[in-house]
């Protein structure tokens, strides 16, 4: 693992690894008749917890998630809802952000402790980049806007 | 436990216990800031292995998950694609299916194995009814109809 | 047009011709990058007007439509709400039925003025076969089961 | 109608007004029974066609559409790929952005022409806000960047 764009980052070097290597790992676990290529992610919580995820796709347009969506969902399926950095693995020498959607999802979750969330990409070679949700997508709505009260959820189960 | 519509099952009665069982306590994890109630499922692999999940609502209409889909995305993240049985748990006294969108998930996995999969609904009451996607959802489109060779995922992972 | 499976219809002859006329058109307007088929569909309201919808795919599993989505969508966008029967034109010679989450949007309609809605399926030889969400998506979830007031939907803008 | 914050805008001043108000009138279209608010959209073509949308609420999570996505699903529904700008109505003094999902959705039709799309925030005053999608969401993930042949979209139908 080499990291060649280096921000700012609170992530410990053997949590860091832990991370990478998960989110590589669970993109062989990729459910992807449509394309050739499996995507992997995982959320780390901030208890440094790890929950992985891959790319799910079915034929109907609007029924499926992106590997960076099913690593939260799985989170949230064991009641973790606050996360300190998420990992992608996609499989190109490119480095590939979060889709759009994969932010909103995201960020969404940044609002339930209000704090920004690390977004770790990796790419084929093993070479990964920082950025951050509140970077890649500025004062995104959320419940924090839509006024709905999350706090109950900033203490996980 | 209160079977109260019996149709036919393979399923044994301590394996049946405990899906129900995870399947209430997954409810808890609920993420859902937009309605009041907490919706729990699991999902039920050929080889017995449960999965669970809740709901996850956001702000925006079309991005979160039902309960069974975040269960199913949880198995998959697992390398897990062929299942035997879905349970969701509603906490209302009205026994309420799958919706459309789930019935559609469950069944592109269905297609994975090309046989049908139980669905277990339980009540507030702990009481359960059982059903099938095929029967909810007869002749589904999917991956079968759409000439998607999805062999390899016929072995788990 | 040659309609090969009648169940009752309250469509008129003229009615019925025009609404599969548009959703065959409606299929060459499919923005579909990633499968070779354009999909198209119609929706009729209950005054008689049509509304056209295509599938729209992206690169992004969970994002995109399904034709008859797109067509309840454009409706909806001109203020209508109460549809009579719903078309959907699939290029093959099997007759292809709405997807779940299709069946689902159709059903949360049709309880708006709690009446089911027909399903015109049309073939690639301009063949017609008839069905209903109810028969489709029987008991389906939406706003009357879950207590939402949908009554100041009735009347169409 | 008040600008209150001018970056650089191709649009003549006919057309925007137009845009704002189609977008502002659409907002009394919406389908909203989860939440007190309609929301409206319009998008602009580079035939400065007008094609309007709004919200579209279901009971399930992930079913349902941003009034952005309503209106380019309107316009696609019409055959028309290439966007010059899209306005949203968002009822609250804050100007709200689309969100992600949004976001990623213009980037994929952004990605048709290979030109930046022009977003127009309107407010409850009718003031409005310029910025674009490529600034708001940076070297989004699309057709372009999956490989994807999308040249035959670029002539309008």
């Amino acid at each position: 693992m080499k990291i060649i764009f280096m921000l700012f980052t609170p992530l410990k070097k053997d949590i860091l690894k832990k991370l990478v290597d998960t989110a590589i790992n669970a993109s062989n676990n990729a459910f992807h008749p449509i394309t050739p290529k499996g995507v992997g992610a995982a959320v780390l919580t901030t208890e440094d917890e790890i929950f992985q995820g891959c790319n799910v796709q079915t034929t109907i347009s609007g029924l499926g998630v992106c590997a960076e969506q099913c690593a939260i969902y799985h989170a949230v399926a064991q009641g973790k809802y606050d996360y300190k950095a998420i990992a992608v693995y996609f499989p190109s020498e490119k480095f590939i952000k979060p889709c759009g959607m994969c932010l909103q999802l995201i960020s969404e979750f940044s609002q339930v402790i209000n704090k920004d969330i690390i977004i770790v990409m990796i790419n084929n070679k093993r070479k990964i980049k920082f950025t951050t949700v509140n970077k890649e997508l500025k004062g995104a709505y959320g419940p924090l806007v839509a006024g709905k009260d999350i706090t109950m959820y900033k203490k996980n189960k």
